[in-house]
Parts: structure tokens; sequence; C-alpha cells
């Protein structure tokens, strides 16, 4: 992907692996929000080109010396895994090491984001993936399919993060803001968390209805209600309190101060879906914050732990959701171009790209 | 004092005074900024005309039947005492008995705010006040001075209640943006609550000298640098990073998006000085809550164990800080209106009534 | 219930009702462990005689004047409630207004065991209850089946408290000592809390059959396993870890270290089971707390929240669980002696008395 | 020093140093308790010989690259610094990545204690200290006499570890078992941590003395009162409640006994100084843990942030604090053997080796 968006394939050669690094096979990568905003050139940093695709799963091709995931198991050619994407955190700086911040760690580089293509396969729409020595890795169980985890997507784990810092405590009223694939698995997370109503305000509709699906106890589309309406739905829904909780899932900035509206005073407003600078907006801080004594919480990208329990999830409860719901469509990597034009139109819940 | 601000002293009849119920006999009431707002009738819902003075102390001249206070102690007659302002928190409704916040008990009702000058002495601003039984009271240790509690006032709860709320780690950096008497406080006790940099930002210099002398590491005038500049300080006093916690008592909204950029990623801010409702505030929810992973919590009124603690503090402390520094002058009853003149005007740091 | 543990039907007026006070015709009262403890005077304090029966359902008989719940609601004749059985939890001593630990108010009833049968119908096991001014009360929702909030029992708020006590992270390992009501109860809250593996350590066979019925992942029957080999299959079950946190609920002492010695380095312990003084255990401090980097809570009784959450949780998952499986029988008032032998002899999963 | 304690002075050429590390001229090196230890060779998996000497400070000497601190400042030749001795903290493991406990890593080296002599001048008690690539380096501020960060030694991180479990509340009461470095420095803490009243329990009474000019308001002399008296004492200070908490720095198993009497319902109890395995202790868990809904944290070592906070204290309260006074004895490093008996017997509150 260059500067502009525009996408090409090129054959390269496959590296010449170091040792304590991997060479993937790979299964599937996704298409995501930020993969449209990378085509947009909204984020700062970013070294085009650079081969998107940050989650991905894939087979072991290569490997060189004896690598252990985080249970200490050793790694072999021909295992199903997949990889944290984000990679170098330093842990000799300040924020990895006093305050314990690691996702705000200056040094981190992010797999299909932060990478150049022309510093090697460092990114997942890509018939191989070249993870480099520390890369961390989880190996799947045997005879999990690979392409449920692909269902999460990124939005899993990012939303695992906002999940614990909502801190939903048991019978808690949950309201998320934003029906893509953070919001939706923010929605299910909050489930099995312990909030007993879990309400899911977005569209378009057939999002709302996978929603529904994995069991989420009430939906509200925003193209039928305004905002004043839809906060008045949920405090309606809640005793007349407000929810205990929100968690917001849109990157629109006037959903914050719809979500703080919506939420009962001390409640908890959990905000992880404003990505990228799209704009500011106007609250009002006697009512909205003061008065209202609630806790607001930014809840910024995610680290292992998040990843490692996202695997965990989706082990667990494959059966019991219907993951493939989510996955609307698979492209070949010539049809990339399609498969983003089709998140960017939300035609589809989650795009995914099978490049072998 | 009226719907209109205005003031008049009048004489009453002393009451009966039910079984549980006190008579006090006032040594000072305080004035506060809140005093303020209710003559300009900025509150909502406050049943003038009413007898102003919320924070006060006293000696007992009657009571009724055994009376102890929260440590079991028996209250007499001559027992030098203070008293909490907020009464009928009801201990039977959701807020107070689920979600255990009981500031927003909507029950509540406040000596001096929201008890009608009608309903009897229940106001501090007057030679007698009357508490009803089930009002909470402390008595001070013998040889205590009980200027020195007012010297802390009504802000000295507040301010504790911020100070928990924003959780400070041994060795963090605070910012306190206002120099009035919430934010005098919240610099003091952030200062003894483990933060090793406290940097008071406000004005005017009179106030910012005190502060000097209770400690504070460092001041920021607001007439000598603008906005930009102190979140430039700031993050200058603070290796690059911003600082741990700020925590707002200014009651401007425009201070919020100056303490959001002013707190390193990964802090709290602290939102206690919007008491009333002076407008709104821009903010950028990618810049300043979101990427910052920042918590941000409001924090209204105070309860019982933050009076409490304000007490104990004032005795422990009365020999460690210059408390009468900040007592900048003592009114008669008939000098009212000066007293709330000189607090609007902000020619005091902390004015006091002396009814009798 | 005498003091030596003896049980006769009396006959005795109705009260007439205060203003406040309800007066409940009795569906169902609750047999449980503590009632056991009563018979055998194993508890400090109570006034002998009492009308046992602390958990119970009834219909509203009769009321005087305008009574709500904690939502709010107007209480009429002939809803069907529950009540909490502790009382005059006093709002004003230190502990209930400063430490904020309500269940260690030294002034709090609880009705079937801190009231003496000679103040009135104060317990369950009685055609009528007589709630005093103030009880608490909640009001099922309509077609909701009282009999299901009783298969929770008391079981059901204390293992609330206890569970949120635990603080259970998504994705956590979590093992249950003891197979009894809190147990069992405990077990079922922590996966919908967001344990991913929930191991049950306890006997006899049949509740362990019934806790799988309710979807827990693991049993451990202590008939077939001792303690050493209980501590190495759950270590075994978690990567060989131990798990992240185990709640103990059985009432022995020696199971304190086996719980310790389960848990992960860095877990959590919480204690709720040992509600008698059945004696002493030794612990190596070194080993099983100090180098553990444990944290061991202990959780006393539960406060109206837990309560509220019980109520909410029974009403919404009615249908999800096979509540009437824990329900063994149910017997007439005039079987009591033989219901309390039942469950002494742990005939019985749950043994509940309708006295009408 | 060999397995059996003995100890003598050897010369050892300088090593050439790699890219990344760093040779420091030693100014101080500690001896404490843990060193006693060692000559017991009572801790686990200890590679004797070794070069004792886990604390130290130094002038860099030598180094090779570009080495930042933590701040991201530039370490040069001359520069006096501190290290962590805790290295290769493995940042891949379970521990460090899912539980975020990386004390309890398990790749986790410490110098002066976990690396053979034969690897390299890997302890304090030696002229020139290697620093290997990664270990991490605190350089002072100018001006600063390193010898009072030697009187908080060990000691001092490991209590700011112990003091963030306890979660000291502003006003709380709190007791430390242990008059050793750890209970001393748990002490100060405390109180510059937001304890109102803090009770020393410990001798000898040289120590108590100490104690007293860094403003401890209460001492017990072990020697004076034996423990029932002292949990009598420490529940007469605390309004007959007991304190808020306790933080145990003994390392005798009878004291946590005591201490969780000694420890209020509800209150927090930490356990820092069982750091050797020196027996068991009986305890009443119905008592002492579930009635008193207690909460019981072990604290075991301590990371990076916790050093990183105890470089700023002593250089922040260098001048307010009378640190001279707990450097009983500076020694040469031919009188190692002395320094190491002058701490077993308890002849010195801190024993320091000058090794040039």
């Amino acid at each position: 992907m260059q500067e502009d968006g525009s996408l090409s394939v090129e054959e390269k050669n496959l590296p010449n692996i170091e040792i304590g690094a991997i060479l993937v096979k790979t299964l599937y990568s996704e298409v995501c929000g930020t993969d449209v905003h990378l085509s947009h050139n909204q984020l700062a940093g970013v070294p085009y080109p650079i081969i998107p695709g940050h989650v991905s799963v894939g087979v072991i091709d290569q490997l060189a010396g004896e690598i252990k995931d985080v249970d200490g198991k050793l790694l072999a050619v021909g295992d199903t895994i997949t990889f944290l994407d984000v990679h170098e955190t330093c842990n000799s700086c300040w924020y990895c090491l006093v305050a314990k911040e690691t996702t705000r760690c200056p040094s981190r580089k992010v797999y299909g984001i932060t990478y150049s293509a022309n510093e090697g396969l460092l990114g997942g729409w890509s018939q191989y993936i070249y993870l480099k020595p520390g890369v961390k890795v989880i190996k799947f169980e045997d005879g999990f399919d690979p392409l449920f985890f692909m269902a999460g997507g990124c939005g899993l784990p990012t939303a695992i993060h906002a999940v614990e810092r909502a801190n939903i405590k048991l019978g808690d009223s949950v309201a998320i803001q934003g029906a893509g694939p953070v919001g939706l698995m923010a929605a299910i997370l909050s489930k099995i968390r312990g909030a007993f109503e879990v309400i899911l305000i977005g569209a378009p509709r057939l999002r709302l209805e996978i929603a529904k699906e994995f069991g989420i106890d009430f939906i509200i589309d925003i193209n039928e209600y305004d905002a004043q309406e839809r906060v008045t739905k949920v405090i309606q829904y809640t005793s007349n309190r407000g929810v205990d909780c929100t968690i917001e899932a849109t990157g629109v900035p006037s959903a914050i101060r719809e979500g703080l509206q919506m939420t009962r005073d001390g409640g908890t407003y959990v905000v992880v879906g404003q990505y990228t600078d799209a704009g500011e907006v106007n609250i009002n801080p006697h009512i909205e914050i003061n008065k209202k004594h609630i806790t607001v919480k930014g809840s910024w990208g995610s680290d292992f732990s998040h990843f490692h329990t996202a695997v965990k999830f989706v082990q667990k409860f494959q059966n019991q959701y219907p993951w493939r719901k989510i996955i609307s469509q698979i492209y070949d990597l010539d049809d990339v171009n399609t498969a983003l034009n089709d998140v960017k139109d939300l035609k589809v819940m989650k795009a995914i790209i099978k490049p072998n």
C-alpha cells in the first residue's frame, strides 16, 4: 500500500531467517477499519509503502533455533499459529517499567502498520510473513479452526482491553456505542464478564441482527432513533438511571457526549473507538462529568495479555457462538482492492484475505 | 438570604428540641464560593429564604436524650463540635444501597443550602443552629482551636474526596488547577498522600504565596502564563511527560482541556471544581482521551468519611501548618454582606462569620 | 428453636402493624447450614427461643402506610416479595460511615437468627412474618416463580459477595472448594463473571452431578482424591501454575492450606466458608503467602447490594439453569425436624419449608 | 562467599566489556539480612561461590556504546549511578506478559545472589562491578550523596512495594511489625503515603530510637511487651478497633497471627518479611480471616518501578530525614567478615562495605 492508498501485488524473495525468527505461510489476514484509515493516510508516522494486515494466522514454514511460546511450549514446523502484531515494546523505558503502560511505549512497532515493505515481509496481506526474533507467538489447540480467531480479529483484543477497563460488576447494565467489530466484541464480552443487560447501539441492520444471534439483550438502530431518543431509550431500559457502564466504539466525536448522557451517575464510560483524529466535541463538564461523579477511561490498543485472552476466548467459545456469521467474505490476494472498498462501504462485517 | 441575594439579620425564637436533637451555639461559620453562587441563584432547587452557612463549629447548648458520636462517645452540653452539613441521606434508595454512591442520593439535604429559613435554624450564619435528630456530629479533641478546622472549611472534605479519587501513588507528580480553598487543600493533601512534586496553578499572588508556606513545590501564576504556556511548564517539570495526576478545582470549563493536556499518557484527571453550570468546553476525544489512555473522574460532594478524615487531619496537623494564614478575616454577623462581597471579589482567601 | 436445638410449632396471635411495617404470608423459607449451627448453639449471642428461617419469600398480606422498594416502586397487598434478613444496620457508626463495611456494623440484626421469638414473628419458619419498618423489600417480577429464588437461598448473596471480592478477570481459571449451596453458587457465578475454567471440589456425588448440569467445567470428588492429589490435579488443569483464583466454601480449617497451595503465584484466595469456629490450621507464611505474592480475602456476610443482585440474577437466568434440581425437598412446617436433620446429614442439596 | 559462609578477598582481572555493558567502580555496597541467610545457605539455587552485595552505588568507569537510562538520558564515564540488582526478567513468559507479576518471572537473576563469582564481577562487595547489557541503571542528581541511598538499601524498594500493596487511605492508622531496615522504611513511607498514625513494633531499643527521629508516632518495644500485650496496645491506640493496616517485616512466623489480631475488621495485612522458610504458624481462619473480612497480601521482592521510586525518594527527602543515623558503620572490604557478623548479631542498623 502506497501513501495514496493504492495497492498492488508484488513478488518478493523469501528472506533468510535469523536465529529466533519464524517464517509463516499465511492462512488468513484481516482487513480492518485501520486499513481503511491507512489507505487514507490518516495515521501519523507510517513508512509507506507497507504490507498491510496486522492480525493474521498461518502455519510455521521454517524456524531457526529453539523457540518457545509464552507457556513454555516448543514451536515446530507445521504448527498453526497467530502472533501479536505489536513488537519491540522495549521493556526499558519509563512507560514500560515505571508506568507499566506498555501500549504507550514509544519504541513499539506494529506489523502491517509501522514496518515498511522495504524492511521485509512484515504484514499479513502476503503469502509469507517473517516473524522477527522476539515476536510473541501462540499456537492454536489441535483441531481449532483458525478462521474463528479471524472473526474476532484485531477488534477482539481491543475489546478485551476496553472491557477490562470497564470493570463491570456482576449484574451491571452496559451500553455499547457502535456495531462494528470492536463494538460487537465488546458487547459479547460484557455479557460473559457479568453484565445482565447489554444494549448495542449502531447500524447497519445486518450487524445488529448478528448481535442478536450472539445473545445481545437490546438493540438500538441509529438509523431509526436520533441521539436524544437513544439516550432516552437507554435510560428507560435502566429504571430511569442510565447504564452502569458505556463503552464507546464508534470513532465519531459526537458519540462522546451521547455516551456520557446515557451513563448513570457514578458510572463508567470507556472511550476506545476514537482511534483516529475525527475532530472535537463539546461537553458540559458540570452536568456530564462533575455532578455525574462519572469515571471516563480512554483505552488505547492492547498488549500481549489481551491477545492471549483473545486466543483463549475463541478456542473456549468456538462452539457456543455463530462465529462464521461475522465473516461476510473471504478474498484472494488479487481482490484486495475490492476487500478494502467493501470494508470502507460497510458492505461487510468482516473481510478476510486468503493469500494462498 | 433571599432569591435576589439580599441578606438581612433577623431575630427568631429558639426552638423546642426533639429527642435526638442538639442546639448548638455557633462559634464560627464559613463563607464559601457556594454562598456566592447561592447569592446569584445559580443552584437549582434552593428554598429561599435560607440561612446560609454549611460548615460551622459551635458549642453544645442543649441536647435531648442520649446522643453518641460516630466513635460511640456520649455528647454533652459544653462540648465543642462540628457536624456534617449533609443530612437525610436515606440509606434506603438504589444509590445509597446498591451503587453505594451516597453523594448522589436524591433525598439528601444540606444545612445552609437546601433547608429553608422557614423550617428553622438550619444554617450556620446564625447565633444558634438546630441539629435535627440524626445529624452526624464530631466532637473536637480538648484544647483544639476550632478556627483551624474553619481554615479548611468545606473545601477540605471536598478535596479529601477528590484526592481519594485521584489514587496517587508514592512518588507521583500532581498538578492542581485552581488556588481557591479546594485547590489549596487538594495541593496540601496530595503532598501528605505520597506525591513528591505538587504544582499549583492559579491566582491571585496572595494565595500562591500561602501555598508556598504550606510546602507546595511549584507555583504557576495564571496572570503570568497563558494556558498553552502553563501546559508547557507542567510538561517541562515532569521529564517531558506531563503529571501523573491533575486535579481540577477552578469552576472554569476551559480548564478541562488544559488539564487533560498537562496529564501524562495513562494518568488520572479528577474534575471537582465544576460545581455549577458555567457552560461547555471543546475537547478532542482522540488526542485527549483515547490515545492518552487517560482516566477522568468526576468527584461530587463528600460523604461522612471525608468529613471524619477532615476533622482528624486538622487536629493531627494543627501545629505543622500555618492554618491562620488562610483565614484572611473574621466578620460579625452584621458584616455578612461585606464578607460575601470580599469572597466574591477574591479579596480574601477564606472569610469566617462569628455570630456571637 | 430452643438453645438445645429442639423445635416445636406454636400458635401466636398476628401482630398489630406499625406505620411502615408489612405482614407477609410466607410462601417458602430456607433451611440452611446456619440453621444446623443454630441447633447446636454454635453461634454467639443468639436470643433463644428463636423462629429460624432467614431467607424467605411471601405475599404481602397487610401493610401500613406508603412503602416503597429500593427502586422507588410502591408496594401493595398481594405483591410477591422477598426481604433482606439483615436489619438495623445503623448508618451512624464508624463501620457504616467511615470504613463502609456495613457487614461489620455492631448494631445489625438478622431475621431468623438474632431476633428472639419473644419479640414477634421475626423468622421465616412461620405462616406469617412481620417486617418491621425499614426492612428492605424487593418485589419479584410478575410471573416469576419465587421457588427459583429459594434455590439460591442465602448461599446466593453470600456467593455474590465472595465472587465480587475475588475480582475475576476475563479468562481466569477459578477453583471452588466445597459443593454446598455457597460453593455451587460461587461456581455458577464465577462462570458468568468471566472465568473460562471453573473447577468445583467437593462431595457428595449428587451435588457434583448437579454442578455439571449448571455448566461447571471440572469436578473433583473429595471422596476419590486426597488433599495432595486435589492440589496436583488443579495445578495440572492450569498449565502447571495453579488457578488464578480460589474460593473457599467448606467450613473446614484444613481447606485453607490446600486452597493456598492450588492458587498460582500472584493469585487471589477468598475465604467465605469459615462461618463458624471449627478450629485452627497450620500454614507456612513464607511458601504460602509471601513468596506466593498471594492476596487472601475474608468475605463476611452480605449487604443489600448482593441481595439485590441475587434477585436480579435468578429472575434473569430463570430459564437458563435447572434451578429445581437444587431443591431436593419441600417440607411442611410440621416436618421441620426432618428437614433440619436431612440438611445435617447432607441428604439434600437444599431443603425448603412451606408453612402454608 | 562459599556454601559454608566463609568469605575471602580475591584478585580478579577486569573484564572486557561487551557492547551495552558498563564497568562500575564501586563506592558502597550493602550488607543486608539476605547476606546473612546466604552465609547460612538458606536460599535455594545459589551458585556458590558468589560475590555478595545486591544493592550498590558506584561511578561509571567504562561503558561500551550508547547507553540510556530509563528517562532517556545518555550515561557517561564519571556518572554516579546505582542499578537494579534484578536482571533478565524475560518479558516473554506468562508471568511477565499475562499475569504482569515480573517478580515471579522464573528467568530473573539477581546480582550478588544468583550469579556465580565464576561468571564475573556480578556482586557489589568488589572494587568493580560489571553491569551486563540491559542492566537497568539510574544516575543520581548532581550533588546527591549516594550514601543516603545506601541508608535505604534493598529494604527501601522492598518497603515501597509493600506500602503500595497496603493501599493506605488518607488518615489511616498503620502498624509495622519489625524494626529492621524493611520495617523502618515501611514505617517512614506509610507516614508520607497518608497514614496519620504509625506504630512501629520491634527491637532493639536503638532502632526504635532512630524510628522516633524519623517521626514515627508510636513505638512498642517487643522486649517490654509480650505478643498479647502488643495486640492490646495497638487496639487501644485505635479507638478499640485495631489498625486499618498492618505490615509484617519480621521473618518470624508467629508474627502472622499477632498481626492479624491487631488489624481491624475489614483491614489490610501485608506480609513482606517472610523472605526465608522459618517454619509454620497456626491461625484460626474463622476468627482471624473470614469474620474479620480482612485482606492479606503477600509481597514478594520488588521491580524496577519500586527501585525508581526509591531513588526519587531519597533524593527528594535527603534533607528532611536523618539518613546517616541508619548507617551504623562503614567497613573496608577486608573487614567484610566483621560486617556480616555485626549484622547477624543485630549490632548495627545498617552495615555498608566501602571496597575502594
